[in-house]
This record gives C-alpha cells, structure tokens and sequence, in this order.
C-alpha cells in the first residue's frame, strides 16, 4: 500500500486532492490542509480551505467558484444583509449549517481534526482530511496599510492592498494535528498543492515538526503559477510585491532543493512555462513540465497520475 | 391621538398585536413583549416572542405554525443536522440570518430594544414593539425533574414535566427598556394579550415598574384559555398542575380585580365560556364575551376593535 500526502490550501489545492483521492484507494491519501485562513465572522468559526478540500472530496462543492456549495442557497444571507449585517463575507445557507454544527462543538472544546474528521464521514469523504494544526495560526497580511487579518485582506479589501510579509500568529506554539507527522513520517511522496506558498502552503510547512519531516521524503511541489500568473488567487500578485518576479521558477526556488536543505526533489510546471525548465533543473530540482491546468475532474486525475508516477521516481 | 399598549408572548399575543396594528394608526400602537423565553443555542441569540411578534406584524409570519418566518427554506438546519447537530429547535435559514445578524449586534453592545427597533424598521413593522428589558430575564421552569430552562422545558422536553412553579432569573434587577414605562404611563387602555399568564405575561409584569404603572390605567386582559384548553401552548397543562382548574375565571384571577389591588378594569373571554362570565363578575371584573378565536387576519381586526371599544369603556 502506497502512502501519499498532500498539503493543500484552497481552491487549487482541493482540486489536487480531488485528482489524488481519483487516482488511489482512499486508504493511501493523507490531505494536510492550510487553517492560516480561519476566521471567526458572526461569531460562526469558518475554516475556508479546509470546507472548499472537504467539500471538493465529497462532491458538494460549487465547480463554478470553487469554493462554497453546489446548489447553494443564500437566504440567511438576504436576511441579514437586510438588517443590514456585513455583506463581503458570503455565507450560503447549508454552509452556514456547517458552520454552525462546527462553531457549537469547537466551543465546547472539542479540536478541529476531530470534528473535521466526523464531518468528513457524515459528507462521505474518505480520504483522511486533516487540519494542519488544532490550534489556531491566523494568518496576518503586513500591507502598506498596516497589518490586516488574512480574510479583512483577501475578501473584504480583494487583495488590494500592497503585501510586504507575513507573519502566522501563534505558530511557534502551534502543535501539529494529531496524524500530521505521522502521516508525513510514512509518506512514500508528498505534493505540496499548487496552492499559494506564501499563505496556502507556509504556514503548513511552519507547524512544528512539519518541514523537518518532510526533509526525510520525497516532495514534489505544483507550480500555483502558469504564464507569470494564477487561475485564482494572489499568489503572482504577493509575489510581485515581495520584488520576487512571480514565475513557476520563483516558487521552485521558494520551496527550495532538497540538495541545497530545501523541500523539492521534485517540481512540476505548466507546459506554458517550458522555457523555464532549465532554470528549474539548474537549481538541481528535476521538473516535470505537463498540462496542470484543472478544468474538469479528468483534468484532476490526469495531472494526479502524472505527478504520482513523477513523484514516485525520485 | 390615542395611546394603546398590548403586552404579548409568542402567537396569541402576535394575532392579538396583528389585529390592534390593523385597527389603529401606527403611532397609536405600542407592543410590549416578553423577553422571558429569549435563549442562546447554537451561538445564536434567540428571541421567539419578539421575533414571532414582528415576523406577524411584518406579514412575514408563517400562517400555520404561527412561528417562524413564512416561505421559509430549512438548508442550514438540515446541513447542521447531517452534521450531527442540535435537532430540538426548528431553525430556518431567513430566521438565522436574523438572529446572526442579531447575534453580531448583541455580543456588539448593542441593546435588544435598538436593536428591534432597526429590524422593525427594515421589515416595515410600523407599531412600536419594544422588548419589556434589554436585560435578559430567562424563564426557569420548576418541575417534577427539576429546574428547566425555558427552551429546554418547552420545545426539547415539549412540555412533558410537570410544572411546580416559574422563575424569571435576574428579573430584580433587570431595568425596563427605554419607553416601556412611558407607553404604560401614557397609555389610554393596556390590553394583556391572550398570552400565558405564566410564562408570557409575569415576566413582563415583574419588570421594575410595570405592574404599578399599569395599576393607574385601565388594563384588559383576554383570556388565552378557552374551555379549559388553549388554542396552542402549555397554559392549561401549567393551570392544572399547579392545581388551579383551567378555566377563563382563573385567568381573570391571576391578573385580578383593580378593586382588589389587582390589574384588571375589564376580562375579554370567549362566547364558549359566557357561562363563567358571572363568576368574573363577581370579581368585580367587568367581562366582554365574544368570539376570541383569531383564524383570520379578519377575526383580529375584528377582535381588536370589540376589545378597544369595550376597554376604553372601562
């Protein structure tokens, strides 16, 4: 029995998830997901990248956004907005459900890799979807405007404002969920997602034991970035405001050779970024170049199998 | 101008307001309502007696149930109960958009009488209904079983223990809402809506300064027991165990004449019970006897108007 682990943020990373939970017996897929982007909004605690993973596995999620709900409706939401509640955080009704369900056992003290973990069973999910930590590590945006939480920059200001770091508060106290090191421990290959590395995929790699861990694997890494930009998200943006020329390079080189004590033994990039290749191999990162681009769940599992039969190789 | 309050539990109480609302200008029309079976769950805040009085008052309610909003759709609470969640209490996916938004302006500072004010406001609710305190008062329920709260008593338990007696936690100190008692004082006729005396109407009635100042204006109670039964709610059950036959004259006994330092200048009770209506009058309680059964909006206005002429007769 093979034994995969994939580290995943939001909507890329769930639609990796899915392309593996295609292509392996549930058994042999460990998802490791980003909980950097938590947040507590009208008091309900939401988990973003955990519920778009969890609801991509189960087949509830929305194919048109990539995250929320399949057949959604938004009738909370209209009632709130009418009494004039925050509008620029979209909640569906049966999302709100879940948050709701989550919201009521967190606060009775139960950890989130047990919740998640039962969620998952009720949504038919089987894979193993585990929160990277039990303990919150709320991602914190340093822009031109101060320090903002990560969903006051994401969603309420879309990014606008101009990044110049970030900072995951808590982190060096955070433990890792139970099954996290584990899971990389016996790990014949880990993917890190083509989620965004700055806010998707650091702060996975920042708990505790985690990166240490994945020093001992192979690790192949899914360029977030195609063409100098992304399909969703701010990853290319962040990355040109850090004066980081944003390319599928640039993230290799972010992750890092396994050679020079970085992550990568190996790398996989668009076949739009071909030319880049040999940069890529030039810092002793060997580059799988393929059609990463996932439009249809064939797309998934395509790239899925490529990436497993690459991966396996190292 | 006239000057009219009505102080109102959950449904009877929303008709009984429904009807006085259709009879009279807007700005003769204040609602008074209990804040006795307000609860938190879920980490929502929930207020069924206001919220059931404004939906009504909204043309929002539902007809059948006489909770809960109309045209309502249940996604959150069936994700939620998917999810294992709390089962017991019906939440609908516009009614949580309502207490989220509710929820957010509490937990905000904001006081519960602002606050429903600005709902009213925004659902075109054009009487005022002021919540008798912004101080929580919740009803505990002594039973056989022992102490219950309200919810747990009424809607989990649905009334099944027997009751011993009622307690309004916190009701010493809890403060009128602002204009409560200048509605009362400048009122021309306080009708007691056709509520449970117990759990509907005390609560108001202990609110510092309510029952002295309704003792210097006429106050004309309908009575919500009708041939020893309610048309919906406990009342009756709660009469009996508390060993007192429940009937409209024990009604009228509870509240009690003004001419014996009681409330009452006048008792509404239905044309099924003219028989008792001697026994009323033997109170000291002028009675009116009518049809008090409120199927339509029609019998409301119809109701409402017998009720002012009969009170402002008083």
């Amino acid at each position: 029995m093979l034994k995969i682990v994939a580290l995943a943020g939001g909507v890329g990373g769930a639609r990796m998830a899915d392309g593996l939970a295609q292509a392996l017996p549930a058994a042999e897929l460990t998802v490791i997901v980003n909980t950097g982007d938590d947040f507590e909004h009208l008091g309900l605690k939401i988990c973003p990248d955990l519920d778009t993973v969890c609801y991509t596995l189960a087949g509830l999620g929305n194919p048109v956004t990539g995250w929320g709900r399949m057949n959604e409706t938004w009738n909370a939401f209209q009632a709130l907005q009418l009494l004039g509640g925050p509008a620029w955080f979209q909640l569906g009704d049966a999302d709100i459900g879940a948050h709701l369900a989550r919201t009521q056992r967190l606060n009775a003290g139960q950890p989130l890799s047990q919740i998640t973990r039962d969620f998952c069973q009720a949504w038919g999910v089987r894979p193993l979807v585990l929160p990277v930590s039990d303990d919150p590590v709320p991602t914190m945006v340093a822009t031109s405007q101060g320090e903002l939480s990560f969903q006051e920059y994401f969603v309420h200001q879309q990014c606008a404002p101009a990044v110049t770091g970030f900072r995951f508060a808590g982190i060096e106290n955070a433990r890792p969920a139970p099954g996290v090191l584990q899971a990389i421990e016996q790990a014949d290959l880990v993917i890190i997602c083509p989620s965004n590395p700055w806010v998707s995929v650091d702060p996975i790699l920042g708990v505790a034991g985690v990166r240490q861990g994945l020093s001992a694997r192979p690790v192949v890494a899914v360029s977030p970035i195609i063409g100098g930009t992304t399909v969703k998200g701010p990853a290319a943006k962040m990355f040109a405001e850090l004066h980081i020329q944003p390319t599928a390079a640039a993230v290799a080189r972010h992750y890092g050779a396994r050679s020079a004590g970085g992550l990568l033994t190996g790398f996989v990039m668009d076949t739009l970024d071909a030319a880049l290749a040999a940069q890529v191999q030039a810092m002793d990162i060997p580059p799988l170049v393929t059609n990463t681009i996932m439009r249809t769940p064939q797309d998934r599992l395509r790239l899925a199998q490529e990436i497993l039969e690459f991966g396996m190789m190292r």
